[in-house]
């Protein structure tokens, strides 16, 4: 672990960033971009970058920026954030909130807003690479930034892995990232293992044979094959997974016909399923495809069913080693505020990264709630009422001391790795 | 029963009107109109009318005409034709198919087609009123006609009832209808009893809770009580109706949600029964509501369903005796061209008219299709392979001996009761 | 036909008859035999018909007996008439009760009873036999007599056809059978066409793996998926079979499992299917096996499901030629008395001699309630309710006018195929 | 925590009785006892102890035996072993394996085994109580021993409980308990909160109306309500627990009808619920409850559903605090062969009997079988194979080191509490 002192002063800095992080953060979140269209971010990114020792790549897998600083020798350690916003109408009213609209490609007007805290991970990552920096002679190694596009629509990790992530950044050692979450401001939690789900969604399209209501008997009723389908499905997790393993299957959407007496040819089953392992994810995946096809096949379909697989995410596990590590150093410098993270049932593509990149990884969490109004709505039993969750039109983070507490997490975790050792 | 020179004289003017018949067939079928909207059919039909001894009355429940010759003592008959065409784009290829479009309620253009025959219907009681007009010295008694609006949103009948069409028709003996259907054209079918189902839609929609598709412990799901519901309702016809009265239960539509991973907090569906008698039709549509309500309360919907019949008819049951009666007339005046009519899945609004009158009532049927093309189809075993039904696109009945026998049938049926009785 | 004359010569012996008929019913009804068992019966048969001019032939098919009278030039005209009774505990208080229990294959005591009345169907056959024996000189032809065994488990006939039938009985031109049935005594019902349904018994074995009820990851639940298939199945009547004929499938039977947390490896399910064309029966055992195996395949199931049919009776439909020749002939004899039968449920074997014998049958019921009791229950709505139906502990047919007309309709029916035409 | 020199000492006397313990454990495995029939077990018990200075009590809760050893100043603990075998015919080829029967209910004769490993708690219970009497210079405190019978049937702690064994121990400050499992031999295991599952069994009657199998319409066909609630089932554990929170609802026996063609009256289904929270066992039995009386009512049946209850298990859930002291203690005394236990799917009583005393407790688990088998076992990928488990024929614990493992440990667990504090 790297000396307390190193640390400190490599710390010190952030009172001298504060600002210009907090303006940065202002503007992010009164500009989001969606997915694979963060342009105005990714130039915000490399301006301030520019301002650093990093090296910096831009445009890798569209709108991903990527910062490498070689500081001696040591291990390498990649910190990860996402930049895109999602399409949803921000409705915090606060001063920076988004009034941003773009259209979609039916040119429709969709809003935009930084619903999931990406804006905070963007500019806590431009604050550690200033400290870190600013601070380069108190640790040795290599710091490497991905700011990633497209975490929303699960494929920007990849993309940017298409587009010679792996060359740019070289050998690593450990990759992290970090969430903000509806935890209180200055929270910081840790989890070894399973901490976010993997996700799946499915397009499933099953044939029937279409006639009038009133006589089924020359037809094959797709309504009565999708309904058995959801029915059945019911028993992937109450039958086939580990009782001790989570796993959800949804199904979202369903589909079929346009009249009361009209026995439509087709039926469309939308599903969403979340796994914590590859085994339950691809045995759920399996089972799903075999009770599809044998459905079909107890009414006679005429055609076999097609399945579209889409919006995928990987599981995220931390490793247990470097979880650790993170863990006892995040207590040593946070004290009471670092704690655990409970498990996530929502999903990432971080993992994407480290796993293309063959290295070991730790996802974290931060608050980024008031915390008098968490405790408030703790004590009154209200925190699942009262308290928005990412991805709501209301979810606004305290800018303090949430941007503070993730540039410090960044900071103590790759020292960590890349303090001086002293003795 | 008539005499059967009185009737041969009366059909000696059909060789008189089979031109302006097959004129007016064309014009019919080339300007279709959609239900409630028959106004060019209603000016059609009025301005034929008067050059007959019928009294006319125009624009009842919207655009149905009424007819009534009182021709000195004895019974009066009814015959009702509808006038009303379908939302289908015609592929006949005739010269004389329709071309026309309408605008629905949110503008979009919708084709019209009378691809169900009622400018046959239409037709042929033009002809058998000017026929029964000009030959009004060979029977006595009242004819009533009635050309009734939207026979295929099942309310047409209830519309002219609902303005006045008791009063306008006075005592009435007997009613009489007839559909042209792919069978060999001359041919004409009656049966007594059930003749159509009825029939009935109806929409219900059940709440659940949405959430997350992650998150199902914190929903009610209403895919998997939409599901439920689908799969349980098979069950009233397979355990819950007599197996030899006919009844076929059909969900034409279900709808719930739009993404993969958002539960969503509702599902509609969309179900059409048909029945042949009021017992079955009541059994049915209480099971349906029973199993509705008790799957809703299996998941714990946090709301009660919304149940919404629409588009119903009654069922049509032809009189016994009424029915013998005619059948004699058919056999005698058509030889072999008459025999049975098998029971259709089809249903009709015709019958709401007799029942309101509280009288008697027989629907028979005459064939459209040209006989040599039948014979063929029936011989290679393609008879529902390549002769088109109602509501096909390419329905497309003969007009002749089609427009012939339809009108030879309503004659024949009119002084099968109002015929001079010389002995 | 025959001559009326002829005809009530026959008849006339009806008088000379009547006792011992009744005595022989009241024998046979308290002294019941099982299917296959019929060793008394058959003992009395053949006392009996040696004293007729019938040639007999016993044992045919175990305890079947054949009657063979050839009376000069004519048709050949098969009576039938079965023998066995019921493992069912009598409940009627009659003098004549049967009080009979037998010893089944595990060493049960099994009560013993005719509650299906096929008592009254030998004695009415033993007494038409009489009659027609003793007045041979009005009419010539050939007779055949068929006493059959185990109707009930609906081999009987198969057996008798195994063993030499068709040889014994030679070249024949109609075959008739009745059954009394919960109609008022006196009563003569017939029917063209589908009488009697088919009826298909089936035993299922699907095969899962089982485990400990806490690790349902580790099994293929035999319970779930015999579950999904009763669930399954009720979409054969519901979606495949017209809705215009009439098709019956029941699961009677379902069994898998011994204990609350042991998930048991296979799961067994008995169903009955009734059908009246051998289209609709063909259909609904192929849905049924396609739905089972794509059951069983949207589990895993690690073996493919036994199927095994047992219990099949064909369907019975009457000729339509022999049964208005029948119907016009007993309306003649029994005027208001003679009229339609109800479609019944219930199935028979009896088709299996005629459809053997490749000749036009005709299959009558006579009815066994005392009227009075019959026309008391039908007015207070109560016939459901009150009159005992076949297989029933109570159901009793009334001595007479049950066994008389019985007889007659033998005698009828028969005379108006061999009857002497005078004219 | 008790100097190591003080545990030594006691520890020392393991060589001396050996032995015996040895002996017992033969003369009790070759001699089991079923649930609440174990009289020879417990006069084993009683006579060993009595060479202790023990105080006993027999005879509570029928079968089980007290021992108590005041034994100065300090805190009280309780050590409860269990005393029940199953009723499983014995594989094991052991020279002392049971060849013992009993008769049940019904005459019939049943094979006795312990094959769950009773016979090893009582043996070191009873070795760690005459260590703890010897050495009772080296501790000061109360040893309170609990032999409980009928742990399989999950009342005999509800049984002594019920029969004055809190009145018999006094206060107490802490519960132990262990079982031995397919682990190595050697092993020791803890694991803090849930480490085994609540389990409810429930029986379910369900009611229709019967009839013959033609007939559905004329009943309520129970046979599709027990399937359509086994699949509604499934929807508990799919959607409405936690998916991070483990839960199993099985259903193990479903039985309705005899016959195929015969409609029964009633479904019976027997189901096994495992929880791991007081919350989710709640939740799940209400869900089970609120479906069958939905899908009852969904088939208009006739009567209310019946629900019993019965082989009811609490949760074990152990206490934080306890298990991290007695895991440091293991940890040091055991060194590599302490470890952590997994989350275990089987369910126990004992905590009835602490959680009636409001006391914290810890269950932990010792491995019996062969090191080398099981290593072997492992590195061929066959544990799950090869490794015969708790309840199975051939589960057969080698003595050694078996026995001085759990004797060791609960000697260890006790002075952890109650040894001298010499600093």
């Amino acid at each position: 672990m790297g000396t307390e002192s190193g640390l400190s002063t490599v710390l010190n800095g952030l009172s001298g960033i504060r600002e210009w992080q907090e303006d940065c953060y202002r503007r992010l979140h009164s500009s989001p971009e969606l997915s694979h269209h963060e342009y105005a971010t990714a130039d915000e990114i490399v301006k301030r970058l520019e301002q650093t020792s990093f090296e910096v790549h831009a445009g890798v897998g569209g709108t991903g920026v990527v910062g490498v600083l070689r500081n001696g020798d040591g291990p390498a350690v990649l910190l990860r954030a996402d930049m895109d916003a999602l399409p949803v109408r921000e409705a915090t009213r606060l001063p920076y909130a988004s009034a941003v609209t773009t259209t979609d490609d039916d040119g429709a007007e969709v809003p935009v807003m930084h619903a999931c805290g990406h804006d905070v991970h963007v500019t806590c990552l431009l604050g550690a690479a200033q400290l870190l920096s600013d601070g380069a002679h108190e640790w040795s190694g290599t710091v490497v930034l991905v700011f990633q596009p497209a975490e929303e629509t699960g494929d920007g990790a990849r993309t940017m892995l298409d587009d010679r992530l792996a060359e740019l950044v070289g050998d690593v050692d450990v990759a992290f990232a970090q969430h903000v979450l509806p935890m209180p401001a200055g929270y910081v939690g840790t989890k070894e293992g399973p901490v976010l789900s993997a996700a799946d969604s499915m397009r499933i399209t099953v044939y029937g044979r279409g006639g009038h209501g009133s006589m089924p008997q020359a037809t094959i009723d797709p309504v009565v094959i999708a309904a058995m389908i959801v029915v059945r499905l019911q028993t992937v997790v109450s039958r086939e997974t580990p009782p001790t393993e989570p796993a959800v299957l949804t199904v979202g959407r369903i589909a079929s016909g346009s009249k009361s007496n009209i026995i439509p040819d087709q039926a469309v089953i939308e599903l969403n399923v979340r796994t914590y392992s590859p085994a339950v994810r691809t045995a759920v995946l399996d089972a799903i495809r075999r009770i599809v096809v044998a459905e079909c096949q107890g009414s006679g379909s005429p055609k076999d069913p097609d399945f579209e697989l889409f919006d995928r995410f990987p599981p995220t596990v931390n490793d247990a080693d470097v979880t650790a590590r993170i863990t006892e150093a995040f207590t040593a410098h946070f004290g009471d505020s670092a704690g655990p993270l409970p498990l996530q049932t929502a999903s990432e593509d971080f993992s994407d990264i480290p796993t293309a990149l063959a290295v070991p990884y730790s996802y974290w969490g931060i608050g980024g709630i008031d915390p008098d109004v968490y405790r408030a709505a703790e004590e009154a039993g209200r925190v699942s009422a009262d308290i928005p969750v990412n991805h709501s039109a209301t979810f606004a983070p305290v800018i303090q001391p949430t941007l503070d507490t993730g540039t410090r997490a960044l900071v103590v975790a790759t020292l960590t790795w890349l303090g001086r050792h002293d003795d």
